[in-house]
């Protein structure tokens, strides 16, 4: 099957940062087989199906990082309160999150990616198995991280029971899918034992697949490491030889000129949540150091309950005001490079630049198409200005994922979403989520 | 003409900051006749037409309490240069803004605004005659300020033309109309002579109406009135004795304890618009110590090429994780309080708050719906948590001013907007606008 694409304003992301403002696009099954000028076009080309882009912006799909697709539930729940963890969180989380709930909410999650041109996302929360068939079943690509953490949770009986489920139950499972990626994510330095980082670093280099951990995001967190060890939490993760290519360190929001040596030393991977640092009060990432030093940086939303979105639109605008005013510097990261965090620079935190990130010949057909039709979106003298300082979630009007349609014209192919959502309220409702939520709220 | 909608989410943002989770409003002509739960509906009302909210969130018309409409030409155009004004903004200002191109870009604008849920809007540009008739048409309500500069402008000949422009030809024009307000824009503080400055507040004074000012926004604007005078620019103004409650100042970025105070002593109103003036790394506004003043805050979205958007969502989002993250408290701020920053205290800023910015029985009403049906709006514990955290403007579903429905169903009720556009661009390619701002881009 072969699809022609043309009249997009086609942004390819690859090295030379090429575009084509009259391009075609050409796909060959679940690849890239053709990228050009309109002007270009070989006449003989041979194509199955003919579409229109109408002017629409094309580019990569876009890489979601860090994000917790299970916890769609708590999105608006106690946004402001400042102990909203203990008050809200982790009491529903322990009472009603089970394996219906967290499927139904990571499959209305994966819809609401993809719907906003997120292509591939990296996970980490509990009951991974089931969200790992629901990325699966909705054609998404995806990383999935099992949370390992001290205590018991909601899936395993066992403190660092996460790391059995991953590695009987869960990685053995995966080995080899074209699109989902089975993997571990200790929730935190200090939240695991060090055997157990050990643990989830050897499961990560068996099974070549990267590892998620929340690292340098809380001030206790930093605090602990320095009264205990006087280490900060990368130089404790040095010491005890768990930093590797293979690492993907979510926030790392406090970082000394030291920690960012050894991010780049050991070539440790950052994704950067802007958007839920921020609305949490926590900082502001030293991201232009991180790349000065030559650390790999991608995009990261969160969860649904930290930020609230799971779209990357929002978070290159905040990015952009955040990190200009932050360095009082206007001309500070100009729009491409910030499109390029959202893509290709996601693709290679998640070790997938090879496959995904940049519309090249020969690499995976996953990208999506802005329209330019919406009020917000005239004129246009630079798209990636219009991308990030204009567009939002809801001007993605077509996504492909391995040469597959999966969004057209504003709505998922495969999926009705209102009864996604119908779905997942019910699951709610069932689990005692909905009546305990607003009893919290009722209680506050 | 009474209309009844049922089945809303309706936020009143009164004094008591009253919700009807399941409420119902009723219109009589221009005004809202009756507000309440569902339950509370009368049996033998009467109406000529019903409206089904859906469940959608029913909000007063947001204000937008800064901007310059005539300047969507310019949107994209060189986001991330240093010296863009001088490079791209002056030079094309001043060869291609005319009277069709300002008027177009007018009516362009305010459609923008509509289909955001802005329903009315405080502008300052030049040619304000051309867009208070695109205001006029268009439905909307504003007040529309004629800029004043020492310079010659594209629609003056002499320096502060403007004043002449506003009292002869503008502000009589308009005295009296319903929606439209004209007023006089003094461009700042170190671009006017103090009898300028004196003759905009006396005709802001005579007409009863509103006057608007870039206030302490520059670095070079403090220096300049630290060195010459050992005064802040709102020390100088007080010196001058144009402050009052008619004085609406835009931005105040740079704002010392004194100046707080002498905001507060004369009720100056702030025009805070957190995404430009992030955009271009000038600081954020101290809005907590101005609120804990007593000073009267509205949002604001500056002009197309600063904040690229006229919507407020962004702005409501922009200004929770910059404020929250600048006084490090999570807390700071819910999102209650930032919707009526974006309603309420818009309409307080510019002195209508007796006839909008609230949902009360015999104010003007001017209300939008905003849908729940899109996948970023579910769940909602909270609906002013989702409008700033999870809405975008294309969430936007139906707008009313003055009683008459100008937006439905997402699209305009009485433009079309790809003509709209198409006129725009069309006064774009006449004036040169197009060919010499891509001659620009290219000479960079």
């Amino acid at each position: 099957m072969k699809t022609l694409i043309q009249n997009a304003w086609i942004l390819t992301m690859n090295e030379q940062m090429e575009q084509f403002q009259n391009g075609y696009l050409l796909v060959d099954g679940e690849k890239i087989s053709g990228v050009g000028l309109m002007d270009s076009l070989p006449k003989d080309i041979v194509y199955d199906k003919l579409i229109d882009a109408g002017g629409a912006i094309l580019l990569p799909g876009m890489v979601n990082t860090h994000t917790h697709i299970g916890m769609i539930p708590f999105r608006s729940l106690g946004d402001d309160y400042p102990d909203r963890l203990r008050r809200f969180l982790f009491p529903l989380e322990n009472e009603c999150m089970n394996e219906m709930l967290a499927y139904t909410s990571g499959k209305y999650a994966i819809a609401e990616m993809l719907l906003a041109g997120v292509t591939t996302f990296f996970d980490m929360y509990y009951f991974e198995q089931q969200l790992a068939m629901a990325a699966e079943e909705m054609n998404v690509r995806a990383l999935l991280a099992e949370t390992v953490i001290d205590t018991v949770t909601v899936d395993v009986e066992e403190p660092m029971g996460g790391l059995d489920y991953a590695e009987e139950r869960f990685l053995p499972k995966w080995q080899g899918h074209h699109r989902i990626h089975a993997s571990v994510g200790p929730h935190a330095p200090y939240s695991n034992t060090i055997e157990a980082l050990k643990k989830a670093d050897a499961l990560s280099e068996k099974y070549n697949v990267p590892w998620m951990m929340h690292v340098s995001e809380m001030d206790f967190e930093l605090e602990k490491f320095r009264k205990e060890r006087n280490q900060t939490p990368i130089e404790f993760l040095e010491a005890i030889g768990v930093l590797s290519p293979r690492l993907v360190a979510a926030h790392c929001i406090h970082l000394t000129d030291h920690d960012i040596e050894l991010l780049r030393k050991y070539d440790v991977k950052v994704a950067h949540c802007i958007g839920a640092n921020t609305k949490s009060a926590k900082g502001v990432a030293r991201v232009r150091d991180l790349l000065a030093a030559g650390v790999t940086v991608g995009l990261g939303t969160d969860g649904p309950s930290s930020g609230n979105t799971l779209d990357l639109f929002s978070q290159m605008r905040l990015f952009a005001n955040f990190h200009k005013t932050y360095l009082k510097d206007r001309s500070a990261f100009p729009a491409e490079q910030i499109v390029k965090l959202a893509t290709i620079e996601g693709a290679r935190v998640l070790g997938m630049e090879e496959q995904i990130g940049s519309i090249e010949i020969g690499k995976q057909a996953d990208f999506i198409m802005v329209e330019t039709d919406s009020v917000n979106m005239f004129p246009i003298y630079d798209p990636y200005s219009a991308l990030v300082y204009s567009a939002h979630a809801g001007n993605v009007k077509d996504v492909f994922i391995a040469g597959r349609q999966v969004v057209e014209a504003k709505k998922l192919v495969d999926f009705d979403l209102a009864q996604l959502r119908a779905e997942l309220a019910e699951e709610m409702n069932k689990s005692g989520f909905r009546s305990k939520a607003l009893k919290a709220l009722k209680d506050k």
